[in-house]
C-alpha cells in the first residue's frame, strides 16, 4: 500500500517529512573495488581493460576490436525495424531542435571606464558518454546525452557500452549514429570510466563524462571528477502528479506507473484536492498492476514509496511540490500554466492532461536526464550548457586602468597582497609619467 | 630556479608533460575527521557547533551570539577607512554590473506539431557562502561569491566565517553588507558546512554552498554534495602569461608574482617567443623577490612550480596554452584579440599589457573564482548561473499528441517500458474515438 496523507490531519507534517527523507537507495559500497580498477587501468591501460572485460562481460577483446567497426555498426543497424527507426529519427530531430535553442551567445561590451568586458563560450573538446548494457540500455538515453554534446560543438564524442557475452542493442548503435557519435567502445563498468578519464593506447582520454550507470560506474565517476568533468550522479526516478478531479483516473495511474516501472526504488506521488479522486487513481493503479509486464518492479515501488496526498486547494499542492522539488512534475489541472508559475523547484514540468511524462522521455524535445532526490532545488537537467564552458574576457585601456586601477591597488594593500598592487601601480606609474 | 623549456629542444615534450602533471597539492586526508564532525552537527545541532567553535576557534558562542548582530556589524564597519570603503564600493558596483548581464532569459515557443516547449530559470532559494578566517579572509572573495547570488535572486544568503579568538576582518563585514548578505554566522570549518547543509535550530539549512576553504572545508563540501549543491573545489591559483619582447619585463614579473604570492603551491608560467625576454623576466622576478613582503611564499612557488617556455611563434604558444588550460591567461602581445581567439581553454583571459591579472581579482567585473588544475577544459568560473536552475516546460495539445505520441509509444515498446507506452496510448485512444 502506498501512503495516504491528508494535509488537514494533525499528523500530516510528521508523515510528510518522513516521506521527504525516505532513503530509497542503498548504494553498495564499491569504492575500494573501483579504486583498484581505476589504478589498474591507469597503470596497464589496454591490457587491464581487456582483462576486466573478459572477466565481467565474458568478452575477449583486442585493441583492434575494442571499438565497433563501421561494418559492425551498419550490420547491427540494418536489423532495426522501419517503425523503430522512424520513431528514433523523429525523437532525434525533436531533441536536436529543442537543444539548439539552448546555445548561449557570446557577449562583449565597452563600459564607461573604456574597459572592454565580456565572455565567450566554447565547447568541451572531447566527451565520453557511458551507456549501460542489459536491461537499462536505453537508446533514448543515447540521444539525450549525445545530441546536446554535438549541438554544443564537441569535436570528439565517444560512447562506452558494455556488451556482455557480445550482445548489443542495435537501437543503441542506431541512436549513436543518428546523434553523430564518433566512436563506440564495447567496454563497460569502472574500467570504461577509467579509460575515458585517463586514456589508454586505444581509448583516447576525454574532458567530460556523462551518462547513467550502476553503482560501480557512479563510484568511478565520483573518483575521476576533477581530472575530467562529470554530469550529475542520478538517483532513482521520481514523478509528482498534481491532478484535480476532472481527470481520467487510469491516465494518472499510468503516469504514476511509468516511473514506478523503472526501478523498485522509484517514487510516484499524486497530490489531489479531491480525496475520492485520489482513491480512484489508487484503484486504477492496482488494476493496472495486475497485468503490467513490469509489475514485479512497479508493484514494490508503488507499495514502498508511492503516496497519495489530499490537499485543501491547489496552492497548498504547489507549496508541497516546492518542498518535494520533484524530478518530473505533471500538472493535470484546469489552469496548468497558472499552477506551473507557483511550482518553482522541479526538473521538468508537463503541463495539462495531454502531456504524459513519457512524452518527455522520448519525443517532447527537452532532456530526460533530470535532477533527482530533491536536487532540483539547486540543479538543472542535462543541456547543451553541460558541454560548454565560459571564458571571461577583459581588456583595459590606459584610460580604464587610470580610472579603476587605484581601487585595485587599494584593495590589494588591504588584503596584504603586495605584488597584486605593484602589478597595477607599476603600469600606472608609467602612464602618469 | 623555475624550469626553462624551449620547444625546439628534443626533450621539450617530456619536460612539458612533467610540468603539466606536476602534483602541486598534498591535501591531508581529513575525511574521517570531517565525517565525524558532520555526524555530530547533524545529531546535536547547535550544541555541537558551539562546542567545536570553542575547541577550534577558542570562542564561546551561544545560539544568540552565533550570528553577528546589526550593531556588531555597524561597529566593525565603522572602522573601515574611507579609502578602503570607496575601493570596495567601486569593486562591488563593477562586479554587480558585469554579473547582471549574465542573467539568462526564459524561452517559450510553439513548434510545428502545436506543442508548447520552453524553459524557465529560477533562483536557488537559499545559499550559504563560506569565508575563511585569518590570512585568506579576503573581502574581494565575499563580493565575488555574494553578488552573483544576489543578482540571481537568492532570497536568503548566509555567510559562515570563523572568527578565531573573536577576531574579525571589518572589510569582510563591509563586503557582506555591500553585497546584500542577510546573515553572518561566526562559525567555520567542517562544522559550518554541516550546519549550512543540514541546518540546526539557529542556522537554517541552505540549498547551495559556495566559497573557498581549507582541507577540512573542502572535504566537508564534497561530503554534503547531493544534499546541497556546491561550487567547484578550487586548487592552488595559476597564471599563464604569453608575452612578446615588446613588454616591460618588470610588469610581467609582477604579474607572475601576483599568483606566486598567494600560495607556495601556486604556479606561474611565462610563454614567450623571445628567449632573451624570458631571461629578462626571470631576472626581474628574482629582483622583486629580494624585497617582496610575501617572498617566503612567492619564492618557493616560483622556484618549485614556475616555468619560462620559449616558443617558435605565438601559434605554438596558443597550442601550449590550450594544453595547460590555465585559470588566468594574460596575453601581452601586439594582437591580443587575435591570439585570444586561438586560446580556447582558459578560465579568464586578460587582453593586452594594460590588463594585469590583479585587475580581475578586484575591480574588473568578471568573477575571480575560476577553474584551476586544468579544469578550464570542461568548467567555468563562478557566475550568476551557479545560483540559478532551469526547469524545462512542455505542453502537448491533442493535435501535438496525435502527431508525436505514436513515436513515443513505439520507443517505449522497444525499451520494454509498457506503462510509458500505455500512458500515451490511453490518451490517443480517447482522442481517436
Amino acid at each position: 500500500m502506498p501512503v495516504f496523507l491528508d494535509t488537514t490531519s494533525s499528523e500530516f507534517e510528521t508523515a510528510f517529512k518522513t516521506l521527504l527523507s525516505a532513503k530509497r537507495e542503498d548504494s553498495p559500497d564499491v569504492d575500494a573495488v573501483v579504486a583498484g580498477i581505476i589504478d589498474d587501468v591507469r597503470k596497464r591501460g589496454d591490457a587491464a581493460v581487456i582483462e576486466l572485460t573478459a572477466k565481467f562481460d565474458r568478452l575477449e577483446l583486442t585493441p583492434e576490436t575494442m571499438a565497433f567497426s563501421a561494418e559492425q555498426i551498419t550490420e547491427a543497424v540494418d536489423q532495426v525495424s522501419s517503425e523503430d527507426r522512424a520513431a528514433l529519427e523523429l525523437a532525434a530531430e525533436r531533441i536536436r531542435s529543442y537543444h539548439e535553442k539552448q546555445l548561449p551567445e557570446d557577449h562583449e561590451w565597452t563600459d564607461s571606464s573604456g574597459a572592454m568586458l565580456g565572455w565567450r563560450w566554447s565547447a568541451v573538446s572531447a566527451a565520453g558518454l557511458y551507456v549501460p548494457g542489459g536491461l537499462a540500455s536505453y537508446p533514448s538515453s543515447v540521444l539525450m546525452n549525445a545530441i546536446p554534446a554535438k549541438v554544443a560543438g564537441v569535436e570528439r564524442l565517444a560512447i562506452a557500452v558494455p556488451t556482455p557475452d557480445g550482445q548489443v542493442n542495435p537501437l543503441v548503435l542506431l541512436a549513436a549514429q543518428l546523434s553523430g557519435v564518433d566512436t563506440i567502445y564495447r567496454v563497460g563498468g569502472a574500467q570504461a570510466i577509467a579509460a575515458l578519464a585517463y586514456g589508454t593506447d586505444t581509448i583516447a582520454a576525454v574532458d567530460k563524462i556523462t551518462g547513467p550507470g550502476n553503482a560501480f560506474v557512479a563510484a568511478a565517476k565520483r573518483r575521476v571528477f576533477g581530472k575530467v568533468g562529470i554530469d550529475m550522479i542520478a538517483g532513482p526516478s521520481e514523478i509528482l502528479v498534481i491532478a484535480d478531479k476532472d481527470n481520467e483516473p487510469d491516465w494518472i495511474a499510468l503516469d504514476l506507473l511509468s516511473q514506478a516501472e523503472h526501478d523498485e526504488s522509484a517514487q510516484s506521488i499524486l497530490i489531489t484536492d479531491d480525496a475520492a479522486f485520489g482513491q480512484a487513481v489508487a484503484q486504477a493503479v492496482d488494476k493496472r498492476l495486475e497485468t503490467l509486464q513490469r509489475r514485479a518492479i512497479a508493484g514494490p515501488s508503488w507499495r514502498d514509496f508511492g503516496a497519495v496526498i489530499t490537499v485543501r486547494d491547489l496552492d497548498e499542492a504547489a507549496a508541497l511540490s516546492n518542498r518535494i522539488a520533484p524530478e518530473h512534475l505533471e500538472l493535470c489541472v484546469a489552469d496548468p500554466v497558472g499552477l506551473g508559475a507557483k511550482t518553482i523547484h522541479a526538473g521538468a514540468i508537463f503541463l495539462g492532461q495531454y502531456t504524459p511524462e513519457a512524452i518527455g522521455d522520448y519525443v517532447g524535445g527537452p532532456n530526460h536526464v533530470l535532477p533527482t532526490a530533491r536536487s532540483a532545488r539547486f540543479s538543472s537537467g542535462l543541456s547543451v550548457m553541460d558541454f560548454l564552458k565560459r571564458t571571461t574576457l577583459s581588456r583595459m585601456t590606459p584610460q580604464a586602468l587610470r580610472a579603476i586601477g587605484p581601487a585595485a591597488a587599494q584593495l590589494a594593500q588591504s588584503e596584504s597582497l603586495e605584488a597584486h598592487g605593484l602589478s597595477v601601480l607599476a603600469r600606472l606609474d608609467r602612464l602618469n609619467s
